[in-house]
């Protein structure tokens, strides 16, 4: 995200463990003002209440609107570039934080955002469960997450298909998208992004400390998921 | 370039030798009309003259050109889906064949055209000084080539730059990169792709029955070369 390509557009280049190749988001989606996000992102705002988490901040565009309309927010995203982006935009707390390392040591939290796919980094069932079940622990007692997915069943294109397959015959989610990001000459190390069905993610989710409240869909496979306490 | 992606817009993907991604042509670029293709290979045009050999036609946007202004062409590409897009596009004569097979089989050419950074295809300067030596056996007495190359030196970014020691280090030209194209789970092979200043192409041309006659340049790194014969 960093300007090493002299302020040229770019696009990071998302690469699967099958040698399956695509462009993945770019300066339109993590630039984006809210005005330009997706609809359903846009309506699922008016959920956020008190302190908020962003998982996978990013360059910082959900971070940076819900601190404009006034919420306390910790973004945390694995990538030093994309913190780093982050303060230079002008996010107050960016941390160069893992999922898997939120503890009590970044407080409690009202909201937990994690939009643009970020509930991909669930990555597979287990770890899943296990994140859900932590962030109940870092969360006061009406808290929501709210995360974004996308529903892939339907497709019909065959790189999709047999990949879906493929995951089912090896005991995979549908949607577990073994992959790793590429940009220039960095490459981020593999890890399983998750796209889940609503249903999948329903399933996911029981036993965790949480439950699905609501979906806010798009016409097409987006949609957006909001998470509530399961008490 | 066929449509696999439901007509969703979808870019060629250039991977380098060192581990360098990058984002490479797409339709903008493939199906342009005359109208909208870059100034120096717009200009370039008026020079060509009677049968015409386009090297590396691609999705056709050359051939069809040349073509609709009266000249009769032969459209050459080692990509069986390329020369299908043309054929489909109304490209007459369009053959999967490469560049190193062009002989008597396709009669003699008056204009060989190599736009959209083709003279790269010239690979090496070993490899180039063949194919030009055996262009030459193939085009009548005042034939031209027009090709296309980008300049880079001068470049400060560091991943051309750091690119460009090693190629000289191990007696390479500087602008010799070897690539591969990727598109979803399409790869092709290896091969080199050469980038010239405009000197390293006057000395790469030396001796094989061709000239510098002129070059047409842009604003940027891109310059449209005429090739005339050295008699």
């Amino acid at each position: 995200m960093l300007d090493h390509f002299h302020g040229k557009d770019t696009w990071e280049i998302v690469e699967r463990d099958d040698g399956f190749f695509m462009i993945g988001a770019g300066p339109d989606l993590y630039f984006a003002p809210f005005e330009e996000w997706r609809e359903p992102e846009q309506k699922a705002m008016s959920h956020v209440r008190g302190r908020v988490l962003d998982i996978g901040c990013g360059a910082g565009r959900v971070a940076l609107h819900l601190q404009g309309v006034g919420h306390e927010v910790v973004g945390i995203d694995i990538s030093p570039a994309a913190v780093e982006t982050c303060r230079l935009r002008g996010v107050v707390d960016a941390r160069v934080m893992s999922l898997e390392e939120v503890d009590s040591s970044v407080g409690t939290f009202d909201t937990v955002v994690m939009l643009g796919g970020n509930l991909g980094l669930l990555g597979d069932q287990e770890r899943g469960r296990r994140i859900l079940t932590r962030l109940d622990g870092s969360t006061s007692n009406d808290a929501l997450i709210i995360g974004a997915s996308r529903d892939r069943t339907g497709s019909t294109d065959p790189d999709i298909v047999d990949y879906f397959s493929k995951n089912l015959a090896e005991g995979r989610l549908s949607g577990q998208g073994r992959i790793r990001i590429r940009y220039r000459r960095y490459v981020t190390p593999w890890f399983d992004f998750l796209r889940m069905t609503v249903d999948e993610l329903r399933r996911l989710v029981a036993g965790t400390g949480w439950r699905l409240q609501e979906t806010i869909r798009s016409d097409d496979t987006l949609y957006v998921a909001v998470l509530e306490k399961d008490r």
